[in-house]
C-alpha cells in the first residue's frame, strides 16, 4: 500500500476513540503493570503518545515544510513521560492525549499539504534524511504498534492464568 | 494477575467497541490485505472472532459446567471463517460479533459462576485436564491477541512508506 494522507488520517484520528474504548475506567491491574523489568506499563505507553503529539510528529513535519536551512529534527525523548504524566489519572491523559491528537489533526489539515510537499525532507538525527510521507506513515505505524504493545501487556498479566494455553498464544511468547 | 471474573468481563464486554472505533467505515486498503503468503487479513480475524462466539469459549464453558462424564471439548475450527464469512461486509461481521459477545456475556452472567466453578474442569482434545479459569483467562488473552494481529496487520501495509524507521517500530520486524 503506498502512502496516502487521507488514509493516515482515518488511522490518526480513530486512535483516541481506540483507547477509551480499550481503557476508560478500566481495573488498575490491567494498566498499572508492565512486562517486567525496564519495560512500560500501559500507562507509561499513554504518557509516551502524548509526548510524541507534543514533541514529535507536527513540530517535525512543520520543520520539514519550513523554509529553514537546517532541517535537523530534535531527538525525541523516550523516557520524558515518566516526569511529565507523574501525578496525573489514566482519564486525564487519556484526555489530554485526545485533545492534543484532535489540535494536530486540525493543524495538518490546515496545511493543504500536496503530493509535492509529501516528498520534502528533513534530517533525522539518527538515519538522516527522511521525507514528509515517510513521517507521516511513521505516525499512523507508531500508534498500531502502541496499540498492539497495549494489547500485549495487558494479555501478559494473564500469563499464567491461561495454564496450557500459553502454547497456542503468539502474544504470550513475545 | 490472579484470575478474577469481574475484571474478564471488563475486557470480553469491550472487545465490540473497540473493534468498532478501529474498523468501523475505514478503507478497504487497511482491511482486505494480509501479512503475505498464508496469513489472515483483519477481516478474516473478525470471522475467526466470530467463530469463537459461536463454537469455543461459551460452548466449551457449558460443558466443564454441565453433568456430562465426558467433557471433551469439540475441536475448533481455526479456518471455519473463510466459508462463513463469505458474501459478508465487514460492518455486518462487526455487528454480528458485536451481538454474539453480548448474548455470551449475558449466558456467562447468568450463570452465577462461583469460586468452585472455576476449578472445574473440561478436556482440551490437544492437552488435556483445563480448568473453567483457564478456559476464560484464554478468552480474555485470545481477544488481545487479535486486537494485537489486527494492529500489526494494518501496519504492516506501511512497511515500505515508512523509509528508514522501520528499524524503530518492532511491530515491523514480527
Amino acid at each position: 500500500m503506498n502512502f496516502n494522507l487521507e488514509k493516515s488520517i482515518e488511522i490518526l484520528e480513530r486512535t483516541p476513540a481506540v483507547l477509551h474504548a480499550m481503557l476508560q475506567h478500566i481495573s488498575d491491574d490491567w494498566v498499572l503493570h508492565n512486562e517486567g523489568g525496564e519495560t512500560w506499563s500501559v500507562y507509561d505507553v499513554i504518557g509516551h503518545l502524548i509526548q510524541g503529539e507534543k514533541t514529535d510528529w507536527m513540530p517535525r513535519a512543520e520543520i520539514i515544510l519550513s523554509e529553514k536551512t537546517d532541517k535537523t529534527f530534535e531527538s525525541f525523548d523516550r523516557f520524558a513521560q515518566f516526569e511529565e504524566s507523574k501525578g496525573k489519572s489514566l482519564p486525564e491523559l487519556l484526555d489530554e492525549f485526545t485533545r492534543l491528537r484532535k489540535k494536530n489533526i486540525e493543524l495538518l489539515r490546515s496545511k493543504k499539504i500536496s503530493d509535492k510537499d509529501l516528498d520534502k525532507k528533513g534530517i533525522h538525527p539518527a538515519f538522516g534524511e527522511v521525507t514528509l510521507s515517510q513521517l507521516f506513515s511513521t505516525w499512523v505505524v507508531h500508534d498500531l504498534n502502541h496499540l498492539g504493545q497495549i494489547s500485549r501487556v495487558m494479555a501478559k498479566q494473564y500469563k499464567s492464568a491461561v495454564g496450557p494455553w500459553i502454547a497456542y498464544l503468539r502474544v504470550l511468547q513475545s
